[in-house]
């Protein structure tokens, strides 16, 4: 039921953003190229969160392809020489490979400034401001960017980081906007967003705890980009800091958290409870 | 007067902006930096086609900022080795010599993303929505960044562009936001935008020839980045295509242009006439 409603969700919202992108001029087909892949796992929060709100699929998928294009354009930037130098993404070439570096800058770029024009949609209601406000704190400086920050810092500090550091990292670099997407179908209800941020705050550093796992235990086919990169880099991560079998714990427990925050949605929330036992068993 | 009044508005959107910059993490300082300088002629549009429509500073200080953060953050992925490669920039080392390349990407992007947040104070008011659908589609895949797609293609292509592909090209890469700091005014106060759009999308053309102009004209110190760059590089400007003189008399005749958009507004328009006059004569 889970990888069903995955699959739907994510290819929804991959043609809603698709619709978007204007055919017109140089950057039309890398920025279809970086976003024509992925599990469309932020997609699949927003629209799965607005359907427990009872809210339509028509306004949730605004704010669905507004993340997948956020999350795209922090792709195609971090894959660069200059930051993380990855050759492969979603088991095909990178954007800088396949194009140029000026290309992967421009293409993020127009990313960025599409996922905002997207959450201005008429259809997007009264949440429009919430949403785009949210976003842009979950994007900026002291979110997304401010843990990516950390993480070229880290490449080059004397010693690795410790456990408060790598978690501070990595609330920020996927850990706010997997939150964001959490949180959207109860913004798009003018609901309160607690229990969902409870939700995807504990499902976003599974997710990366588990991401850790697999650059340990993947196998690159499978993961669809470079694994054991980050111990060979002697890169500090949750495995290398709890362990590998107290990393795997702790991703457990945070998985029942999730599932726990989901309480005052009964039943209904059983798909996004799958959702959270899924990031910590899969394999890409 | 209009002098005193770029002066002042570019000094008060700084401040708005600095202050919205937060104190932590590594991109505070970079993010600083390319904030600080410029003659801040974008953020003078808003506040002076704000003025002129009965709008509070107070809140045209918010678009002021959101706009000088977008040009800054243009100007830093543009500043890149991969991109125009240059190394200085209003008379200092830009962000990827002072810093590296990372740092650029990253402070680009958080800049793009602060000015979106800017916009979404509650200040803003009404308009928060059409500012932020209107800026993204000036800075986005068709505006700006469709601009900046166009020159760097320009670079490798086999022959120099044409009159009417570097119109196109200017008119996203400087005019869109330009046009966008103008009308942002009458959006503020929820008036008829056509005056202004006339005004500012004359203004940012004749602004783009006076810099082709100051290219071959100019002096490297006063314009505080190097000069004769492009037609050493043998890349197509308003003054290889039309001849200097002739580029000379189309600006002119754009500020005339501009300065009778503004009749609807009479007198209380002379220093955006000034603004006109003054962005065909600066020597920098």
């Amino acid at each position: 039921m889970f990888k069903t409603r995955l699959d739907d969700t994510a290819r929804a919202a991959r043609a809603h953003l698709h619709a978007a992108i204007s055919d017109k001029g140089a950057l039309a087909e890398p920025m279809r190229y970086a976003t024509a892949g992925g599990k469309g796992l932020r997609a699949f929060l927003v629209m799965e969160s607005a359907r427990i709100h009872g809210v339509s699929e028509s306004r949730a998928l605004w704010p669905a392809a507004a993340i997948e294009a956020i999350h795209a354009y922090s792709l195609v930037h971090d894959d660069m020489p200059c930051m993380d130098d990855d050759d492969l993404r979603r088991g095909l070439p990178t954007v800088h490979k396949k194009w140029d570096d000026a290309t992967a800058v421009l293409v993020g770029d127009a990313l960025q400034t599409l996922a905002f024009e997207l959450l201005t949609h008429d259809d997007v209601g009264e949440a429009r401001v919430p949403l785009i406000s949210s976003m842009a704190r979950a994007a900026g400086q002291l979110g997304m960017v401010h843990g990516q920050a950390l993480d070229i810092a880290a490449e080059t500090a004397d010693s690795p980081l410790n456990l408060d550091q790598i978690t501070e990292l990595q609330a920020g670099k996927t850990g706010a906007l997997i939150r964001w997407s959490g949180e959207a179908g109860a913004m798009l209800a003018g609901a309160d967003i607690a229990p969902m941020r409870d939700y995807s705050t504990a499902l976003g550093l599974a997710f990366q705890i588990a991401d850790d796992i697999l650059d340990v235990e993947g196998d690159a086919a499978a993961v669809g980009k470079a694994v054991g990169k980050d111990a060979d880099a002697g890169k500090a991560t949750f495995v290398s800091l709890l362990g590998l079998e107290a990393a795997k714990t702790r991703a457990k427990e945070l998985v029942d958290q999730a599932c726990d925050a989901l309480s005052p949605y009964g039943e209904d929330a059983d798909t996004l409870r799958e959702a959270a036992r899924f990031v910590i068993q899969r394999d890409r």
